[in-house]
């Protein structure tokens, strides 16, 4: 009987059961010769013997030092992040040259962020939530008195800033409405974009045009308040603005004093500060919808990560690439914030 | 040059611009010599006149009484209802035994109306609107705290009770969800729902397996508080009922009781009594999401009405068989409850 | 235990076991109590009685006379064709003034047709039965020089002449080619069409723009010999003409001619003469894709028409309109050429 | 004004407006400074010279050497084959150090493959072919009798082999068809195939139960007549063998004799040797449907190729991974054999 290989699972500031289902733990019990598995972090000088050993580390950040060197990990074939996004002080190049694959399970999150972006941006075009605060507060109005500002998606301009696997998620759920999909993504190329059926659009245009924008970027070293304040007045009075990703790619004060001031709406997931300060004056904006960095943890949809993860690391226990993850790129790894995506 | 056909347009509790976009009405007006048009009631021995030559009416309920004769109507085709129901106090079987067509403009509210039972049903599964309501109060739990309770719409047993209209316009917007869809619909034969890809299922079971339950019937002689307190009671703890129909099938002190002892959550457009009065227990209940019968009257929306009558005069003038709007059936016209969908 | 209401089953020159799969058997036999339900046709006298308990027959023609009347068929709800078509020598008027149900098992041909009607326009315009001469002839030419003439159905446009349940059938089937699809039907109002996201042509407009055309319309008494010279020479060099539904609506002489002359080329499975004359020039025709009627005639996809049966049985026996099957409609029966499907 | 980068466009044994569309071919020079760009090789020492320059170069095989140190080519990011498969003779352990792309335009063929594979598999499985040779030989049987060992498509189960660019391009244009797909593929992992909806299965497995095998896998070094004389006896007798990638795969011999035998039917578009001696036995075997490696050269399919090309170098050009064409691994490139689809 042949060896199963061994992979170091060491998620840390996730806990196995969050992300793996009990059929996937059998999966990767099967496949592999789990070292650690546990929750609380792995002692390091522990976690640096196994790394001589490991075909690949499940981690939430890289916290191992230098160790890719060939003696101190010959079998080494993929790094593994399941904090939500690339890891941070990780040496890539040496990765690239070593062929190791480095992988975020950021992808992960896509089928449960896009169901909130949806529901969000429902929740806004047809005054769910305020409609329902209207019902509470004993103020609604009836029919189509109830329905002024209100639009149907059907047929309208969504634009996505951002088009990543957040957007590729989503982009099924609004399928059946017909929208036509415009995408202002500086990382993929226009001819790409147009054999998706998506249309590419300078940010600008984007904005002024869209009934439905969603943010949907990773933060890269270039996007930083990318929305500034001269970006954001170029909004459609009646447009809603869904914010899903990071605040980092907004100007959030001039978000807020634009929501405040009734400019348009906005469903915002993500905010600078969590918890936001009560405070804070978004927390009164009757065009708001908020959620509190909900829509990226649902029990039931962390257990996507650890499906993923165990895909792949067939693949790796195989010798083949992995195809369900995302994997470092050596064009875009260095302009990509690292950093979870739960922060 | 021929005569156009007259085609008078009574629609008198809707308004004109109300269902017909511009672009509707100038259809309308090549097609047909377009009687009355206003959104007043014509006056009624006007419109008795009128149909001694028209083809088609459009109206809102019948109120033209006893005109069904030859000699009173000997070229009427159709008749079209665009309240929301089949006109009530009209000869159906006089209607049959012409060959005159009896047309409600129902299904024009579907995509409306889908929409929203979508958009509400989220809101529930997602706790969007309490969420939000949270945020306010400074109450928010953050990240996977606030998430208890809440689950994903992927992969979930939906079921629908009454597969009509609504139901057929809300399914390709649950498609991209993969959801078990599981229907009790008696007017529709088993092996008719199962060629639709549907599995019909008797209404207990339904309701004790479903995780998202969307209430779509119209009202029948059959069917008044179908969903009795026997029945609510055998919803599954995490599960979300969707009431969007009519408030006529549930009991609703029953199922206001449970939404209320937190037995399940509950997503509510229409209520027995609208507007609702004010110190109704309903109006406090955590886990129900309230909309003030706002999913069928959205601006933009109505004018689906409009389209559909106009497709379907094209073909009564052509004296083809319309194919849009829905047509009273011998079978089930003296089994409905006519009444407007709004009231 | 209540008794099982009476249907006769007379299919005649069908055969039982060729349209009832034995589970669509069993649940015909579980719904109602069969009577007669054998290959040979039923004595005439006998049928005659049997209608008068009866609430639905299953036949291939009407060959019982005139027994519509109140005493002869008291309980008689629906009139089956399992033929191809619309029965003949039926009394419509009376079915109508009756509320009885005249439907023909038309559409269960749909799915067989459908599949070969893409075949053989695939075969068509991808040389596939031509370049399989060739090959046992040892006359092909390979890779490119062995593509003149061909095109890819991806993009083209696409024509239908005649949008009824053969078309309704084939429309997914093209669906990922992307095709635009244009039609040509006088009975369906172009609103309706749009509606259905196709674009109404006019006939001439079809033919002339049209990459592939599909013949799909049933016999009328308006449109024999439809695609006269006149309007097959409009057809465009390149073309693909695809007649699967009846000779009646082409001028076969002229259409052979052209084909002959290499004008443009044609896939056939329908002849003016069945079996067609050894002697006939279009055998020979090179630009030619032949079929002996075969497209609706698959053992397994004639069980599509007893499910369809037993589907409508069921929604019969339990007093519900019929939805699978077409049902005659007082607007157009009298313009409909009844006739088997298969001569 | 910023220079265009450099590209150098030496497609040699294409030509350029074979690839390249008149649009494209826009694009591609308004995108770069184009080098070369004609239909006859470049000179090699002008080569190598351009290649110091070039930031791609679009090519059919590797034909410059070792250039690929720094010096030799110091802006060089991606190296383009448009030949059909990866290129020989290229150091892609260097390529992979320097981070040069190595890319394939294989998968640009999927369209125009995956719709003949499509054609040839129901123009066997409905005899469209066989039954177009017997209308022009006169032995043609009609309606019924001309049906005996067809079958549907719909629902039935479709076996994979290999899921790569063809198979992906294929798998949409099953999906009206409804089969369950079963994949053997030794390069994907089973949990990967699984998230895509397939079946992974043995191969075994597959050819025993499949009704329609589809042969779309690259040559490797490990699958050299992998569908040899023992398996291919483990194919159903009613089933359809479709072999459209490379008859390196299969056992011709095998197979031949089975076809003749009436064992089960094939359609075959590649052969051992092309082109096939014309007193090759399968040419006369009436259970296959022959096609002279046509599937991958149809004139406007091949503008796929020039269009993919296009959009990867936009991405190349701004810096960005590439998207549209196939990437060389350095977990599979040394198991690839490499050479043109075409031979």
């Amino acid at each position: 009987m042949t060896q199963k290989p061994a992979v170091l699972i060491d998620p840390h500031f996730r806990r196995m059961e969050e992300i793996f289902s009990s059929a996937d733990l059998r999966r990767l019990r099967e496949l592999a010769d789990v070292r650690w598995g546990r929750d609380e972090p792995m002692p390091l000088e522990q976690a640096r013997r196994e790394l001589t050993e490991a075909v690949a580390v499940v981690c939430s950040s890289w916290r191992y030092g230098d160790v890719l060197t060939h003696a101190g990990t010959p079998n080494l074939r993929a790094i593994i992040d399941v904090g939500g996004s690339f890891p941070v002080g990780l040496d890539y190049g040496r990765c690239f040259d070593r062929r190791i694959r480095v992988l975020t399970a950021a992808p992960a999150f896509g089928r449960q962020v896009a169901e909130m972006a949806l529901a969000m941006a429902l929740a806004a075009t047809r005054d769910v939530a305020a409609g329902d605060r209207a019902m509470r507060e004993g103020k609604e109005r009836w029919l189509h008195a109830g329905n002024e500002g209100t639009f149907l998606l059907f047929g309208k301009r969504a634009g996505m800033i951002g088009y990543g696997s957040l957007a590729r998620a989503l982009r099924p759920l609004l399928g059946p409405f017909s929208c036509s999909l415009h995408v202002y993504d500086p990382w993929l190329a226009p001819g790409y974009l147009r054999s998706l059926g998506l249309e590419p659009l300078g940010l600008e245009a984007l904005l002024e045009t869209s009934d439905v924008i969603f943010v949907l970027s990773a933060p890269t070293i270039e996007n930083r308040a990318l929305l500034s304040r001269e970006r954001l007045v170029r909004i459609r009075p009646s447009a809603v603005l869904v914010l899903m990703s990071r605040a980092y790619v907004v100007d959030f004060d001039a978000l807020t004093e634009m929501v405040m001031a009734g400019r348009f709406k906005a469903a915002i997931d993500v905010f600078p500060r969590e918890p936001l300060p009560l405070d804070h004056p978004i927390r009164r904006a009757p065009g708001a919808v908020l959620s509190a960095h909900r829509a990226g943890s649902v029990r039931e949809g962390l257990w996507d990560i650890g499906r993923m993860v165990v895909d792949d690391l067939e693949s790796i226990v195989l010798g083949l690439p992995p195809q369900q993850l995302q994997v470092a790129q050596p064009e875009l790894v260095g302009r990509q914030v690292p950093g979870s995506a739960e922060s």
